[in-house]
């Protein structure tokens, strides 16, 4: 197989005419890939997770680049090429926009904030506004409408599944992709590599802020996630 | 007089029940005011050079809180409460947005870009998006897009007064303030403090950027501005 890719989580080998695999890896990376770990069998349990949440997405009318799983660690997808934004939705405030605004972790927003951030490494993804993605002509107007009505369908899916769980969502941070016929779909994961979840009782991390701020227990938390998810469902 | 308000190039005092009075000051900030300077005069030509472009605007019905010059540096203004947001018009990209996005300086965009930085120096001026200031209900929907169109309004006048002196307006900044039946007028000032103006045929800089890049000969670059401006009118 070729390897199309490798990313910080993710390897993307070529599988055939129309599919792509991608393999998760058992490495864990924050602040830009300046902090690096991993923990063992990781890509199982992300890739897991990621398998279990699409699937339950394409039950509730959600479409995504997602086929099938494919051994412990693989995932078969649609071929799409990435939009390069990364979409965060947020219910409440933590993280880099809580810090920029000077507002403390934890405000429950009266709505869902939808916020891009330019997918570009180098530069650390720097946040971006619609005028900005529109001058970059990254995508134009009616898509940047149609991928905020996407986020936030999959925030108000994403929430109800974890609140069976006990869990709540604070925020995440997605990806769409584009396929062969221009087609804006759900890409990349969605695993406690790219979301806040907090417990609902304890408020305690379940999500790579544990490796982020070294709180420990980071394999226990996305074990744990998984579990809680497979109960659920 | 009672001074309300002392700023980094102008003093604020309470005139009369309808009118504040803006002195402006001899020194000149950079980079949230870590670098600080001052040059002799520059109060008054920034004020003449605001003033006169506040009475350009007036003849193009374009509103703002300007009513009156006052002695040597002072200027009588509408009382208004300032809206805590920097608005940022770009015609070419320079400075922060162009290193954000790894653009090099100098990309003339195709339609002006309208940018927000959250007003507040303890946080560095942040940059926000608009789903961001609804979020912190810094203004509501319908007003930033009353804002948008405003700021792009003053961008067709600005940029018309200015090639006829032939110096490109690159970029500005302005604010917004509501006053007492919470109409939006623009309000602060109008100088080289806070746009970034090129000489048309050297594209030698002709603003701040020779204090923030020590270029030397502010003084007289700030001159040549007003008196450009003075002998087009």
């Amino acid at each position: 197989m070729t390897l199309l890719y490798e990313g910080k989580a993710k390897k993307v080998f070529e599988w055939d005419a129309t599919s792509y695999l991608l393999e998760f890896k058992d490495s864990l990376t924050a602040f830009n890939a300046l902090k690096k770990g991993s923990f063992e069998d990781k890509g199982r349990i992300n890739r897991d997770i990621a398998a279990l949440i699409f699937e339950y997405f394409l039950k509730n009318s959600i479409k995504s680049h997602y086929k099938a799983k494919h051994g412990e660690t693989g995932m078969l997808v649609d071929k799409v090429k990435i939009i390069p934004l990364e979409v965060v939705v947020r219910n409440i405030l933590a993280g880099s926009t809580a810090k920029k605004l000077g507002i403390a972790e934890g405000l429950v927003l009266k709505k869902p904030l939808v916020e891009f951030y330019f997918k570009n490494d180098e530069l650390q993804d720097p946040f971006m506004s619609d005028d900005q993605i529109l001058m970059m002509e990254i995508i134009n107007e009616k898509e940047i409408a149609e991928v905020k009505v996407a986020a936030l369908k999959v925030n108000t899916a994403l929430k109800s599944l974890f609140a069976k769980t006990g869990i709540k969502l604070v925020d995440f941070k997605i990806e769409f992709g584009k396929n062969e016929k221009s087609e804006i779909l759900l890409a990349d994961e969605i695993t406690p590599d790219c979301c806040r979840l907090w417990d609902e009782k304890s408020n305690e991390k379940m999500d790579k802020d544990r490796f982020r701020r070294d709180l420990g227990n980071i394999r226990e938390s996305y074990e744990e996630v998984l579990k809680r998810l497979q109960n659920a469902i």
